[in-house]
């Protein structure tokens, strides 16, 4: 035994001699190879790694963020690799490990560059060659719920996540590794991995999607390492065949591809991004797309930078920027627009990575730190380098967010999102509109819907999404079959609906065809800021044309929000418009009753999760509902007629596992109408604190809101308060041109005006 | 007309002179009463004011408040004076002005001793004087709710708030007052103002309950500063004749006054706290109460100090200050105990009150600063100098919230209210047990209930009471209907109900007769924390004991918390224990069913408040629900047979003013049983960041909760965990002493143990 033990460790040492002489032979012909492509290149190049390290200890948010990765890939280090067998949903355990190993395999990356300490080193190579040992073997993953299942992952889509970070940590080691480790590497992993999400999964890799976004920057990244311009075209302009059933649909109900449509990273980019930078799904998951769109925008930028691809279509990456930086309420936390999670913020390691790359490429704008020191967190690479750098010479400005027009669609011609913002006594209220296109499958039927906001807490909300991401109680953490019974609809959203059916009736392929049109956007005068748009396909032979405005005056302590909704058709219809007030109801101006028992207000179409929990008339031409919330009251004063169904609503019915919040909601319903208005004003105003337990200007200003004056091209509205002043906004359909001159005679007094509309103080 | 200007002017000429001379004679003789009886005397001295006047500028909090209540002060004489007369309900424009003249009557009066600027005396003078030119002729209030009615305002309680906070500024500005003035404001206000708080309303002054106290605080504060020294003993000790009709109660059901019963500020000191300085109304009126009980007692001690006020049996208004602060949850939120809103917190200026005086007389305890320090606000007076001085200095020290049991009653004898803490990972997890007296008017019928917190979030929340004070759209910000049919019943509260009926079936006299009796309350082992208590009364014949238990293991994430009820009855009843969870339900371990249309759980007692969402059975002996709230996990486990009903609850059932919160609840029932166990365990485990989006140890770590063993004597609980470690919790309910023996069988395994319970890990 003793002498087999010798024998063992002599040959032991002859393979590391033999081994050495291997090394040195390699290290000598990637030398003349590294001329051409040098590593690491994508997110961290060879100069910039020079730079950080000649910076260490000199900046201060740079040496945090260094410290925190350290000590938490210290800590993944001390517990050692697990490459689990796949087998769970999102939330559960091989899920999360595989999530967790490929975020902790590009940290360990950067840190082997910036710390050359080796065991950084030596970690990513011992996982990634237990991921090439199982690889070759994995058969689909067991969860078969999506239209494109991956292998360590339920969805193709997290397998392109896992190789859009391991490239970046492979990248990063790759002069580390043998040739024979690499080659090792590429063939029993990469290749076949590249290959799988995207020959073998056309449907998820031949799309204009967040998914193809991913699957085409994973295949592309992994390329730029391999230095493989095959691999590099099949990311850019996608595979040249892919057998794509036209009537295909993804796990969400969207359409996999439209016929003729182009594919590849370049059709990603150029197709949901309008010119004004906004993503066409909506800003959670612009979001999510922001961070492969970037980080390989960044790479290709650092190794192929005649592509000049953060110049494509008139920069419009750097535009999302700044955009989804917009699309937040005053917390950082974005507006839940079609399919979108409460509480995603820019605090989001995904803005992490857009700010800091935005300010490097995107021209040192200043005020972009300013959001880098909230998030007080930076890239470990040259941009996050030159953001802590910009931090620590204190050249940050405020990140201020104007109100802005957001036009959707790839030319930027397919209607779009306003955000109009006033500052009011105490924070800033935010009215969110929408009258985009789709939105592709995470789109929501709600034409013309909007929210508003005051400071970080919602008015009236926006429901969002029905998913509990990564929550694996909650169906997986996946969609639950709420958001499509529910989120979607266009009940669950501040819009009208008509005969209690969805804008397009629900069909997706006919809203994709569709979006509403902007009618005026102006706020050159701060106290009076508008959106107008209109919608003429939500409903065949119905047209809808919504005008909010926010307004400011010295009678209300704070703006107010004037909702005009004008409604023609052609035909006798039932219309809703309900109110997803958030908070508690204070008191109404009119009689309701509540039920003993509680029904729901439909059977299909959003309406059977929607319980009824009271129904009132009002007399008085005005519908009033104050509310209580976050120690503000709220009031919605609406017109209406005494034949105007008043509706308190509860979200909740037929929801068998507790899915869905139970919000209040409020409907005005109209029936039996051909041709009519919903003129509303919210109200924000005064104060309680349950510790003084004084209550400030607790009752709407409002004494009467009025019709003044209707026909087919005008609408004149009279807000009258209680101290007896009055405005008159006047409105005209018949021209939207600035220069546009209008006329009309109200109770013998002849009005005159200038564009589209007017408002009259104290009149 | 010019000859009669001048006449005019000769003779105020002549007024002035004469004014003066009488004024010097004034303050001769008052020179002489001042060595008797100086002002100010009450909040502010003689001798403090000059130490305040040498500090000024030195002592940063001070200066800060001083500027602060300056600047109001300021902004409200700059408004002028306003003394409207009354009309409104609290919430309205009228009550809410004369709530803020008295607030700023009495901090102008400050401002002008420390500040020794005119303009505040005159702002005072000025506003009395209208006081006391519509006093003499004002009516009682004209809003009628109130068993005692007052005159300024809705009831006279705030008549009597009103009074003590004048008598405050009249003691400061009375040098700068004629005698005559002060006879005038004497004889037309302030003599007739505390006769009829006080004579003329009875049932409001000769009573044991928080509306006395002020009552006979106001009339004391004001005694005090005209020397009235009989005045001051009907404050002290009472009307000797009232003529109250032994039956009569106040608005909240209240009895007004028990026959025999001593009155007056002694009897109000006495009676409602117990030894261990716990209010019996609870924390919520207890913080309203403390305002008047110190101001008095500050007053007294300076005026009178012969009478060693703070020393009143045994010091309890020092004790009771510490006891309120033990009364809140991580955020300084009071647990809303009994009618109680939330919100309410030490940053109150009650508490601001109490912990400066607290620190003053109560030997300069320098944990009180860092309360201070956090509330950033302190007295203008010799009091609030010490503090602000103290935080200077550096003195403070943390206050550490220590478990502890705080027993009701006068003499410490009737139950009492637990409160045990444990820190957790991320934050304290607290349980609040109660098993009291029935406190007075605002008790609630909630023998042996509970509620549990970690940090400042509600887990299982306790509902509090139902009103909006000073919220006038809600009931005049007065008690809602709501407040006897949902809040006081038993049904809202977590704890047992037998036959839907509510503890003692609501009736207050028996009610006030009955307490529970502690069992045993141990924390000396700070992995084990226990509270056990009895009640045999609120349903005759059922005896009910209740067990909880705070308890860390290494098998846990955070400590957890074990319940476990004991109920013997001489008859089959239905018994149903509801646990009030704040949060969205995640999952159940059982199956269950939604109904398509709600209906309420029952008809009377709060039952009608409930709509019954769903229900359900277990077959595997254990019902698991977990829910998530503020970004954690939680799950209540709990052994029941498959009989028992599982009941989810959402409250809001006919409500027809909207007054209840749409809170869950979860309801085990048991039905056509006599003796039985409720057995509970409620885990807090993982997080959710929505920005990270990732989840850990979402689930809950217990695999299976059993009742291993029960006898009359003795019960055994065993805790087996999903990594498969059990626990075992053993409970004599033989005898409660410390040093008792106790031994049975498990399975052939003999247990012993010394004391009441015994935990036994890995077993």
């Amino acid at each position: 035994m003793f002498l087999k033990n010798k024998i063992q460790i002599t040959l032991m040492a002859l393979f590391l001699v033999i081994a050495s002489c291997k090394a040195q032979t390699k290290i000598a012909s990637n030398a003349k190879k590294l001329k051409q492509h040098e590593h690491p290149s994508l997110i961290l190049t060879k100069a910039g790694v020079e730079k950080i390290k000649s910076q260490l200890g000199t900046v201060p948010l740079f040496d945090e963020t260094l410290a925190k990765v350290k000590a938490e890939v210290d800590a993944e280090i001390s517990v050692g690799i697990d490459v689990p067998i796949p087998k769970d949903f999102s939330g559960g355990y091989t899920h999360e490990r595989h999530k967790k190993n490929f975020l902790i395999l590009q940290k360990a990356g950067v840190l082997y560059q910036i710390l050359n300490d080796e065991k950084y080193a030596k970690y990513v190579k011992d996982m990634l060659m237990e991921y090439a040992r199982i690889y070759p073997t994995l058969p689909l993953h067991p969860q078969k719920r999506s239209y494109a299942r991956g292998k360590l992952f339920w969805q193709s889509l997290n397998d392109a996540n896992w190789l859009v970070y391991v490239s970046q940590a492979y990248d990063c080691v790759y002069n580390y590794l043998t040739e024979k480790e690499r080659k090792h590497l590429e063939k029993d992993l990469f290749r076949p991995f590249a290959d799988f999400i995207s020959i073998e999964n056309p449907q998820f890799f031949n799309r204009v999607h967040n998914h193809s976004t991913w699957g085409t920057v994973a295949v592309g990244m992994m390329a730029l390492v391999m230095d493989d311009d095959t691999l590099l075209d099949r990311a850019l302009h996608g595979l040249k065949k892919d057998n794509i059933d036209p009537k295909a649909k993804d796990n969400d109900g969207g359409l996999i591809k439209k016929p003729g449509q182009k594919v590849g990273f370049f059709a990603n980019l150029e197709e949901p991004f309008s010119p004004d930078g906004y993503y066409t799904e909506g800003p959670y998951y612009q979001r999510y797309a922001m961070y492969p769109f970037l980080v390989f925008s960044e790479a290709l930028q650092n190794v192929k930078p005649e592509l000049k691809i953060f110049e494509y279509k008139d920069g419009v990456l750097l535009k999302a920027i700044t955009t989804l930086l917009n699309l937040t309420d005053a917390d950082g936390n974005f507006f839940p627009l079609n399919d979108g999670q409460k509480g995603m913020s820019y605090y989001s390691r995904e803005l992490v990575t857009s700010v800091d790359i935005g300010y490097y490429f995107g021209g040192n704008k200043t005020d972009l730190l300013s959001i880098a020191k909230d998030q007080g967190d930076v890239l470990l690479d040259d941009t996050g380098l030159s953001v802590a750098m910009g931090i620590r010479d204190g050249l940050e400005t405020p990140f201020i967010k104007k109100s802005i027009n957001l036009s959707d669609g790839k030319n930027g011609d397919e209607g779009g999102v306003a955000i109009i913002r006033a500052n009011g006594s105490k924070d800033e209220l935010t009215l969110v509109m929408k009258y985009s296109a789709q939105g592709l499958s995470h789109g929501h039927y709600d034409k013309l819907s909007f929210s508003y906001y005051e400071g970080g807490n919602e008015v009236i909300q926006d429901y969002g999404m029905a998913r509990f991401v990564n929550i694996q109680q909650k169906g997986g953490g996946n969609y639950l079959k709420e958001n499509t019974t529910w989120a979607k609809q266009t009940i669950a959203h501040n819009t009208i609906v008509q005969n209690e059916s969805s804008d397009f009736n629900g069909d997706f392929e006919t809203g994709s065809l569709n979006h509403s049109e902007k009618y005026v956007f102006d706020v050159s005068n701060p106290n009076v800021q508008i959106i107008s748009a209109k919608e003429t396909n939500a409903y065949p032979g119905t047209a809808l044309h919504r005008t909010m405005v926010l307004i400011k005056t010295d009678n209300f302590e704070n703006p107010f929000l004037l909702d005009i909704i004008k409604i023609n058709s052609e035909k006798e219809n039932q219309y809703d418009l309900p109110f997803y007030y958030l908070g508690q109801l204070m008191s109404t101006n009119f009689k309701y009753t509540v039920s003993d028992t509680l029904n729901p207000l439909g059977g299909k179409n959003g309406y059977q999760h929607l319980w009824t929990e009271g129904k009132g008339r009002s007399e008085s031409g005005n519908a009033k509902i104050s509310w209580f919330n976050h120690e503000r009251f709220y009031t919605l004063t609406s017109v209406v007629s005494n034949e105007d169904d008043l509706i308190f609503t509860r979200i909740g019915a037929h929801d068998p596992d507790f899915n869905l919040r139970r919000d209040p909601g409020f409907v005005i319903r109209k029936k039996n109408t051909k041709d009519t208005y919903y003129v509303s004003l919210v109200e924000s105003h005064g104060h309680y604190d349950p510790v003084s337990e004084i209550a400030t200007n607790a009752f709407s200003s409002i004494k009467n809101l009025k019709i003044v004056y209707s026909d087919e091209f005008y609408i004149a509205i009279e807000i009258e308060t209680l101290n007896d002043k009055k405005s008159v906004f006047l409105c005209s359909y018949k021209d939207n041109s600035n220069n546009s001159k209008h006329q009309i005679n109200i109770d013998d007094k002849t009005y005159q005006w200038t564009g589209v509309y007017q408002i009259i103080n104290n009149n």
